[in-house]
């Protein structure tokens, strides 16, 4: 590698902003930029602004691309990682974004494109809660249910550029319905939309006088700080409800330990960034009864540290990994 | 590699019998020994015996020990695999056996020992029913439900040697009782063992006359081809209830292909072996309605092909794949 191309970018487009970090080559951070993502405004529009981003970090950084050893991105929805493009970002309204060319044609460095979860498992595993595991399994519960793992060094990726969808995992037979029309997936039980709709039914009934207080009785406004809030100030429906959560992230633990024996199973997330106390716990102590004994002591339940830092850093990190590899 | 050296062993160490075969550099089988385990008369007779049969097989295939490139063994129960020994073999009664080293001071070439699931999964995967795929997972139903994953042409392994092991997944919260004590395992629900105590409440209470015929209501009778030749007589209770076990196996299928996504779930065991027409179409049909939709046309489920040679053939291939890689 060229001695001079040792700073690497992380970009991380979510739905509401966008992100880029610039890092030297002891991954601190020496330059950033954000802007909104405007999803509505075009895909082409978007573009630019990714551009734009990715030209004001550069220029925070004080740094030419000639400079940078790669970038990495983290992407929302399914990606053809091979054509570096998004297939689909339902959230932006995109569809078949050709994101990875778009950006070496601007710029002439080279572009890694990944799930945006991936990144920041990816980002745990490198920099965080994960570090000097061999094998780790990332699980966010949030609005939906992200996952991801890293075997060996690498990211697991099966056919199709998807896996780790641990959100679609099925927890409960005949269970709730999920977004994609499934029964009982974790995602359908255990995150942050399901506990909320069971949360505004207490809410409803006066069996959670807090949240009533702090939220009411609308899904969009029952955000996992309210949730947290409400566990704070006594109601106990709630708690009940969250605690049910956490038995079924419990055996999504189980199914991962018992598949791929993962030295640390990470939990990041909205709802564990706002009650990490209610759920790890529980997590912790069903999940330990319930694997194969022999892997009873073997894994370790830990909270992700890098907070949205994880997903630029990752991202930054594979973009160095395939690098280097080349 | 030194030339002489192009010939390799597979050994499958049952609870009721041991098998060596002697491949050929194109794993073509030129030499064979069986012999009845015995684990009652204890471990240092059995690591005799097993010894014993390797020298037959060897004469049998007209080869000295200086020809054999390594030999792989298929072991039962809880392995550690640096130490090429056995934790615990239940079915044995055999505690911290030191096969690997047993076998290597005897003859002197290299020994692999592997979890005899993954063996078969991995003949499957080099020669059988998963040839040419990245990423497959096997799923064998029988007394138990073992399981076995080659992602990147490499046995996944995880901490502690353990992994993969698909029978002890949670599917029904809350669910029967399994035999480590965890509640609606696979195992607890789609076993011959679940099947069988099922069929036989059936076959108590009449509803299953033609099982009633071919085997009773004893447990140790209900074996897969008692349960198939009960579904081919019109027994309709017992086919509702091996249906039934194919959904949850299905759920099983969902959850591997939504974390791994691999090209081929493979089905074998005793089950599939006896009733794959009865199992197959179901869990077809019901995991590929219930994975994500971008993974829906990337996985096939295929039955095993080699049958009881699968073992042998993967625990000879393992043992070429680590001496290639010294």
């Amino acid at each position: 590698m060229n001695d001079d191309k040792h700073h690497w970018i992380g970009f991380d487009l979510g739905g509401t902003k966008m992100l880029a970090v610039v890092f030297d080559e002891n991954f601190e951070p020496i330059g950033r930029a954000r802007k909104k993502t405007k999803g509505h405004e075009g895909m082409q529009t978007g573009l630019k602004r990714i551009n734009a981003v990715i030209a004001e970090a550069l220029a925070d950084a004080n740094l030419e691309a000639e400079e940078i050893g790669g970038l990495g991105i983290g992407c929302p929805g399914p990606l053809n990682l091979k054509k570096r493009t998004i297939r689909e970002a339902p959230n932006l309204g995109w569809k078949n974004v050709p994101i990875g060319d778009s950006i070496r044609d601007e710029f002439g460095f080279h572009v890694t494109v990944a799930n945006d979860v991936d990144a920041g498992v990816f980002g745990e595993y490198t920099f965080g809660a994960g570090k000097g595991a061999r094998c780790v399994v990332g699980i966010f519960p949030g609005t939906g249910v992200g996952g991801g793992c890293v075997y060996d060094g690498k990211l697991i990726r099966g056919a199709n550029c998807t896996c780790m969808e641990i959100g679609h995992i099925p927890i409960v037979p005949d269970g709730p319905l999920d977004g994609l029309g499934n029964r009982g997936s974790l995602e359908s039980v255990a995150s942050r939309l399901a506990i909320a709709g069971k949360a505004a039914q207490a809410c409803y009934r006066g069996a959670a006088p807090v949240l009533r207080e702090k939220a009411g009785t609308d899904l969009s406004d029952i955000r996992s700080g309210a949730l947290a809030d409400s566990i704070a100030g006594g109601d106990m429906a709630v708690q009940a409800i969250v605690e049910k959560a956490a038995i079924y992230m419990a055996s999504a633990v189980v199914t991962v330990v018992n598949l791929l024996a993962p030295e640390k199973v990470i939990f990041g997330g909205g709802l564990i960034e706002a009650m990490a106390d209610t759920i790890l716990p529980i997590v912790e102590k069903s999940a330990r009864q319930r694997v194969l004994p022999s892997l009873r002591n073997v894994f370790e339940i830990v909270e992700a540290t890098l907070g949205d830092d994880a997903g630029v850093m990752g991202a930054a990190a594979l973009a160095r990994q395939e690098v280097l590899q080349k």
